[in-house]
């Protein structure tokens, strides 16, 4: 096992359920310094887990472990901390209860506070549904959090974006035998499914017309639908994919005792410097959307990442959008 | 019955099967003048039929019956032409032959000629895969057809655009009922999810935050996917919806005898005088796929219809954009 498990105890979740004995796993890198003032958190994105982090950080990088101490906290539902896949009767498998992204972050921010005492973050930083997290570490806790880049995401999921997704639960529920979450094998024909739908949004329409999944090591259009698309879905528990699917559907960071649903406001707590990084033509999380965040948001700056990678611009996959990253994550830093 | 029937006979089709009496179902406005020079050819678009396209015609509009003989031809597979669901065994149901759309178009103009005699065409015009059909017929009889006005298509399906579709394609056949297409009663399941993957693409980002449903008469983003995506699937033939969708991912006017795979050679052929009209966010046929082909076009300008309608701009829904395409059919047919 290579990475942690910090023990929760009995998690009240915003939507009322109890998940008792919760566990967040989280990995660290780098050392934490007398001070506790190198902080990263890093939260996780949509049924990643932390390796799938590690592309973004290395020596000589922005997130550079040598000086800072990173926090890669795992999201509910991912398989590594409590999910429907590792959740003891009787809250398994279909039975995980709905999981906020503000139940999201106020157990990370446990994590941080009661395992390390850390009371100052130098950045919090994600991609996706980690830039959602990270949004919403923001604005619960502006004192706390001097700088946030959320890329490729939102502070509240939009309705086109839920849209989108419930194509992706169709294709899924409709294999027989996910039978409504009590399966007892994978539901492979959904999860491929989950791939083939999946296959659209992730990636940019001049994408494809260009064939960059060569440069990924795809011999063949079809090649990457199934050794990419399938592959990365495949291996993956249906019930987390949906638990994590209803986080996702129902992200919005203003949904929570603190804001009571009013987004301006939220946006407006975050008293971070922001650099918000769309990707430029990502079909799911457009720039406009973010423009119009960073509007109502104090310090904030928006700064899409060039090129035809879409939401994928912030997979890791395309050196230099990476590097685009990077930079702009080394400005942040310094600044 | 509110159409007719143009008897093929033995359709032989391009990739080899041989479609025993086939079928071309159409319908006619207005009539047909003794020069027979008031000819407009507008074939239908995936799953619509021949009263799908009638929003595009009336008194004063560019299509006008009272002007012009407008024939409007069923594609195959759109369950009114020979389909998978309405063809005698053994080509029925699943065993029914791919077509392309080379085939449609020739058949089309078989009925044109043999039926009618005519030996000009003022204009051809469509939606979406009646827009490939259009292109196909702007190459194959330059001779023949003076305009063109393709709208919200291709003269090829992009790369990203086959992707979209083996997403449909997945949520429809992952339905056990589906049963390989040799159901008995339909499988309702695979429909719906139809409906629900194809929502995120139908409509733009922006069509939805801005909840532009409500002025279709839906009550909540939940009302549209059940009442109009879910409701639009549901009382079609699987097997029909998947032979067009074979049609449209192969939709090529190049990949033919005649110009044997030769995408620019076709565009070039294409003497039509040529308005091409994307929609400004439609997400399967981008602007700049439409931009790209209208350079290899002799006489052709790319008008996009502005606004936030995407693939819809060009369903006939939207008053604002159905009277940008009237207006610049008007124009064309002027010149």
């Amino acid at each position: 096992m290579d990475y942690e498990i910090f023990d929760l105890g009995n998690a009240k979740l915003l939507r009322g359920a109890t998940l008792r004995n919760a566990k967040l796993a989280y990995k660290t890198y780098g050392k934490l310094n007398a001070s506790k003032s190198n902080v990263i958190v890093y939260p996780t994105w949509y049924s990643g887990q932390h390796y799938d982090n590690e592309w973004l950080i290395g020596k000589g990088m922005a997130l550079d472990p040598d000086k800072y101490f990173i926090i890669v906290p795992n999201m509910l539902g991912n398989g590594l901390s409590s999910s429907p896949s590792n959740t003891p009767a009787p809250y398994d498998r279909a039975r995980f209860p709905n999981v906020t992204l503000y139940d999201n972050v106020t157990l990370q921010h446990r994590l941080v506070t009661e395992r390390f005492g850390i009371e100052k973050i130098k950045l919090v930083v994600g991609w996706s549904m980690g830039a959602q997290q990270t949004n919403q570490w923001g604005c619960l806790y502006p004192d706390m959090v001097e700088r946030i880049a959320p890329f490729c995401g939102s502070a509240k999921t939009a309705p086109h974006n839920f849209v989108f997704l419930e194509g992706v639960k169709a294709a899924l529920t409709n294999d027989v035998a996910w039978n409504n979450g009590w399966y007892e094998s994978p539901p492979t024909k959904g999860l491929r499914g989950v791939g083939r739908v999946y296959a659209g949004w992730g990636l940019s329409q001049p994408f494809y017309m260009q064939e960059l999944w060569r440069d990924m090591g795809y011999s063949s259009l079809e090649d990457f639908l199934v050794a990419f698309w399938e592959g990365f879905f495949l291996p993956k528990d249906a019930n987390n994919l949906l638990a994590m699917l209803w986080s996702w559907q129902n992200g919005d960071i203003s949904d929570n005792p603190v804001f009571k649903g009013d987004f301006k406001k939220a946006l407006g707590a975050i008293k971070a410097k922001a650099v918000v990084m769309p990707g430029e033509m990502d079909l799911y999380f457009p720039v406009a959307d973010n423009e119009w965040e960073v509007k109502h948001m104090s310090n904030a700056v928006c700064k899409p990442i060039p090129g035809v990678w879409g939401h994928f611009a912030g997979g890791g996959a395309n050196p230099v959008d990476t590097k685009f990253i990077d930079d702009n994550l080394k400005a942040l830093l310094a600044s």
